[in-house]
């Protein structure tokens, strides 16, 4: 459970939490951010700790394009700069704080942990479908904060065998670990897909399909270094012909509401690492189907957040079990399903090692 | 405040706490346990953490005579051996968990957490009044969970002078420390007991027993390696000629209620480490009196479980005293009272010394 | 954040809450002690653990001059002799616990830490006004407990430019840190005065002035080594004429009400470390108005202590932001207005070095 990946975007928040109103403190690979918009509607990232005497600065005050320290009145610009110290006329050098770069895309709030000249918005994953207007978007707000190191997450999304077992209620069927899952891999991408053939649907599917009988069903997860998960799922009536390794593009699937031919939405996940051991999760739901249907947004908002919470105690009860000892890797048994899982591991560890 | 000791039982659970339905959690001596019963009901006690992703097994399913994981679904037969791996015909090889040797006894049950080969039923004390249908048995439950190392609760339980300060709305009197001990010891046992004469009744046992007058009172401890205590309490009214290290049972006890010339009955103590700093506590009480008196149970679970709570207390406040510094033995004063429990401390880390 | 000075009175409790019935727990340079009045009402300091098995002694009973553990009864005088051990004659040698000088003035029990001998009430500082018939007292009951290092608490209160910031919706405006300040010292005071001039008068102190104008505002702190800290506010209407550095005393106040035509109040703090990360906080107001109005002493005692709050959850914040890293103080930028806090930091320093 090394280090962290610094060079690379993380989702900090959603768009709709930071305000030129209040700052918002969230803390990101150890650091402690504050993150405010400025007059221009810009969103800033500064070190949240005054340089000081150290108060977090997001007790502080947005005033314009500033930030001022809630102790001592201390005021920082968008590039951390202390432009201004009550009660005397120059500023001490080397009065700053840090800051980072920011992107504000598809909804999210990124920022940029490491060396600012590396940062571009090529880096982040295509998650287009969170702008489309054909799509209907919603949000998990808030994040889930939860008491794990994120590569448990990372396993947890490109493993989704756990179905079966985690989520039998509402997003699982049993039959979901029989069907078999073709790996394939880029230079920072591993992507799995499972069809699981000619099965009755899960209690949730059945719900927003309106299926009577067997589906046909995809599982397409194609995870980014460090840990951007994108998963693209959905069905059709059973019969359509895929074999293992298709890809959903190839079948075509009439949407349009419960009682359509089929259905797909995608799940975007964003996991990023607060500390060692707890980590924030951003994570959004964009479907094709029922898309001006506000019971279906709220059906969407209330029943997959249930569905991840249920992730979220199985991540935490994990996590606190390995605390119980030094963890090391050789104390896992692997197995099939865990071969994306492991691939996302080497990459990331690479990643880690080629910039330092 | 050493190591445990490995070669013994310890209590686990109560025998109705264990089910065919629902896992039990319980960790003993640093070790994660979960508890189970099979098809047959026999209890099962495996290492509460998959092989796999470490996540506690307790927060899985019982099927028949296994365990299966809530995360991925492996599965745990009775010895701990991985019978299944869905999505997989081969199990890996030391696919396996840890598995304890369990006895079911007198209403407890029991794991052996060392050298399986050395386990033996009669390594337990007896405490056949659990199961003798002329005694009335209440047992504590749940078990208490205190927040001190064993040994502290030994301490307790082996120095009953405690009673005048403790426990003197209930089962204590002013009058306890002013009569002298006497210890005897065996090869893993020690044997304290103390007459209490002429003296007025306990606030509970003048209730138990009816008193207006003085009574005969006995306590007769007998402590076990490495934490087992028997405590036989009674009395009789004053005048039944009784020298200090006499044995209770040459002093007729005419017992059967309220109002009858004496009674008496058993404490039967299990203390079993969860860690160096937090402990299990198991207690029962046998009597011989009232037997099949509901409200005489219901006086008995909830007057000593009040009592008991007062220990629990002190022992909680004792330990986070000691917390604040490193402890030596050497802080301590010893007084008289302390023989038999320092004895029982000698003993039990010969036993563990012998054993490492 | 060094040690601490032991050669020091320190504020323990206020004089009522400590009393002949019930002992008071109280955790004061990392030593736990137990507080006690004897048969006599003066005031007792022991080490609030017993040396026979650690209970701490304020679970205990007050039997006359002497305190009984409330585990096997031993019972200790006001030396912390052991002077009687339940069921044995003989009271085994170095059978005691510490004991510290005790001196019970202006309203506040303090206790010695360091070298009985060099104990003496000259070394407190000189809060007479706590007992003059003439002052009204408000007492900050009970005393706040703080999550932070003692010297956060001595920094805030030698820099009252925080005043416009932390508390700008009572007792601060934002002029403030507009006006220089004068700092004086002697061997180990530091003393700082600011002068507020023809300016707005806080929401509080129009409120208790009457004022509806600009007044002058003073503001004299004075702190000992280690961490007592007196700190006089008043005020008049505008156009005293009083320059930087002028004592208060200079300019006549003439009290007696909300629409005098000044007012002023002591603000008596003592700061009390209870280990490097805790703290507590005993504060008194004396004012020489509205003496004998009750609603008064009520408004004081509600608005104060809202006031004082947001200080402890600045410096909570500020010391749990700190323990992020190793905290060097090099990480600290100094402003001006830091140079009093600084020279009291030096002073406490050098005692430290001295006396060790």
């Amino acid at each position: 459970m090394g280090p962290f990946l610094k060079n690379s975007w993380y989702a900090a928040a959603w768009n709709h939490e930071v305000s030129a109103d209040t700052p918002l403190a969230r803390t990101i690979l150890n650091e402690p951010l504050v993150l405010f918009r400025d007059s221009a509607g810009r969103v800033v990232a500064l070190e949240d700790r005054c340089c000081h005497r150290h108060l977090p600065l997001s007790q502080g005050k947005i005033i314009g394009d500033t930030l001022e320290c809630g102790y001592h009145g201390l005021t920082f610009d968008g590039t951390g700069a202390c432009v201004k110290v009550p009660g005397q006329s120059r500023v001490p050098p080397d009065s700053r704080v840090k800051a980072w770069p920011v992107l504000e895309k598809y909804q999210y709030v990124w920022v940029w942990m490491g060396d600012p000249d590396k940062a571009g918005a090529s880096l982040l994953p295509d998650w287009h479908v969170m702008d489309d207007p054909d799509w209907a978007v919603v949000k998990g707000d808030p994040p889930f904060h939860i008491p794990c190191h994120y590569e448990l997450f990372n396993d947890n999304l490109l493993d989704l065998s756990h179905l079966a077992y985690v989520h039998i209620k509402n997003i699982g069927t049993s039959a979901v670990p029989d069907f078999p899952i073709v790996t394939t891999k880029t230079e920072n991408t591993v992507r799995m897909i499972r069809w699981i053939l000619d099965s009755p649907p899960a209690p949730l599917y059945a719900h927003f399909g309106g299926f009577t009988d067997n589906i046909d069903r995809w599982q397409y997860a194609e995870a980014m270094v460090p840990s951007f998960n994108t998963v693209r799922v959905g069905c059709l009536p059973a019969g359509c012909g895929a074999q293992p390794g298709d890809h959903p593009d190839d079948f075509s699937v009439k949407s349009g509401g419960r009682n359509a031919q089929g259905f797909e939405f995608y799940n975007l996940n964003a996991i990023t690492p607060e500390t060692e051991t707890s980590t924030w999760y951003f994570y959004a739901h964009s479907r094709n189907f029922a898309v001006d249907d506000p019971e279906m947004d709220e059906e969407f908002r209330r029943e997959l957040r249930g569905a991840f919470q249920d992730d979220v105690d199985i991540l935490a009860a994990q996590q606190s079990n390995m605390d119980r000892h030094v963890h090391n890797p050789k104390d896992w048994i692997d197995i099939n399903v865990d071969g994306p899982g492991l691939a996302l591991r080497r990459m990331v560890a690479e990643a880690i090692a080629a910039e330092t």
